[in-house]
């Protein structure tokens, strides 16, 4: 079986949604069925639809920072879950400044009553935690700082695939084989997609994104507003680009797009960026990237 | 110049969105410029732009209860106002468990550092207030206790037209003829919409929305589902129909349609509603009705 990541951009748009872009929410699935919300802007839950994924079947939502843009879609999805009848686990990560209203969100609506949910609180400058493992696999999130105009994180998603057998052999010796090690065995492999919310560019993002397979940077502004840019804790593609460059990423994913970029405009954002980093590509709502991993 | 009243339904879902219907909000414009939000469910700023209509010219916000398919467009739609630099004053009217929270979400997102804000609370079994006067017309918000699961209320706009000159008659004579009234002039008019929110069929629906030219009522269920509409606090096709007899209204606005309805499936609910009250149609998303006044 294939094994693939997609990543599906729901809302591609910056603080606030235009007739193209809705604001700030990702969907992440891999071939071993995890289901992974990036940001829930408003109408994440409509986008995920349109998607053709089930609100409910999202076991992970992974929060950025508190900006509305960015969690507005929050409590609709859950109260989707809950009138759905959801019955699984669904683990919220978010900074710990968040956690603790959406602990009381949780409370207040009785999401309990119909399925449990965790809520883990990100603190400090970085740090991960394992969502899931399956055969000789994980799935590792891990968080870093980002440079925004209040305390922001951003996201790595990191799948390490545990040593396969690389010839065919008797299905007898496989066992022994996987057991022992050694030179019959692949080496292990990992793929890393990372996810920087909103951010302007900056060394903890650098190295929480160092050697990700792909890369979503904020890219807010086009080139000639660097200082608004940094003003207000954001990236202009070229910012976006250069973190690229210096993560020395695979694929970088440009999103977070002001509205000022209507239709086609908005690709001047991508144009600027190839300019440094080649393997640069503008987001779209609803746009789906898949790896091979 | 025409005397219009549009209404642009943009969201006619039930509890949560589906492909073809989010969830509660209904935009109204008035010849007169006023332009006024009936409750505002997830998303309800994008489909005010999908309708052509700028979120930050909305006058008066109008919120007939506290669930989330109601409000949850609220937070987005005002930091939009925000971002975009609104000046202008902003109204919401909400019931009083409601303007309280609201009240400190807009304290918390200083949104009255942008624009100035009234929050109107609302109790009691009715009321009424002026929105808006011009000429010799005013616009009146009157609301009512709908029978929902917790505290709800309906509402009324009611535009009120003073006596017009029913003849032609030289410039000279027209201001004598308004001051003096008499034969030479129209009696005064009024033009009256009214908006049930989440509720059972009900007697202060039915007093509420007495004589209403248009009536956007709930319409949930079928009239298969009669017990369980009753027992959650709505109404089938059927119930909202008979609450447009006895309120003698123009027309009935069927909305609030539940997600099992798929597609022209929904369309037994409006079939359902003629056989009680012909003059009933169904609302789809960004339909659009217009009145003369």
């Amino acid at each position: 079986m294939a094994r693939q990541v997609e990543v599906i951009t729901l809302g591609t748009g910056a603080a606030l949604p235009s007739l193209e872009r809705f604001t700030a929410a990702y969907v992440v699935r891999d071939w071993a069925g995890n289901v992974i919300l990036m940001d829930s802007g408003e109408g994440a839950q409509q986008r995920l639809r349109q998607a053709g994924i089930s609100p409910t079947k999202v076991d992970f939502i992974v929060l950025t920072h508190g900006h509305g843009d960015h969690i507005n879609g929050l409590p609709g999805l859950l109260g989707t879950m809950q009138l759905s009848g959801r019955k699984s686990r669904l683990t919220i990560i978010a900074p710990k400044y968040l956690a603790e209203p959406i602990r009381e969100l949780i409370n207040a609506n009785k999401f309990e009553d119909q399925f449990p949910v965790n809520v883990i609180d990100v603190t400090g400058d970085e740090g991960s935690l394992t969502l899931s493992s399956w055969g000789r696999d994980r799935l590792v999130l891990s968080w870093f700082r980002a440079c925004h105009s209040i305390e922001a994180y951003g996201y790595s998603l990191t799948w390490e695939l545990g040593p396969r057998i690389a010839e065919p052999v008797e299905p007898s010796q496989a066992r022994k084989l996987l057991e022992e090690g050694g030179s019959g065995l692949t080496s292990p492999r990992s793929f890393k997609l990372s996810y920087t919310g909103d951010t302007s560019p900056c060394d903890s993002v650098v190295k929480g994104a160092s050697g990700a397979n792909v890369l979503i940077h904020e890219s807010t502004f086009d080139s000639s507003m660097k200082d608004e840019a940094s003003k207000y804790g954001h990236s202009t593609s070229v910012g976006a680009a250069e973190d690229a460059v210096k993560a020395n990423v695979g694929k970088l994913i440009l999103s977070h797009i002001s509205t000022r970029y209507e239709g086609y405009e908005a690709l001047q954002l991508e144009q600027e960026a190839r300019s440094v980093f080649p393997n640069s590509v503008l987001a779209w709502d609803l746009a789906r990237f898949v790896a091979n991993v």
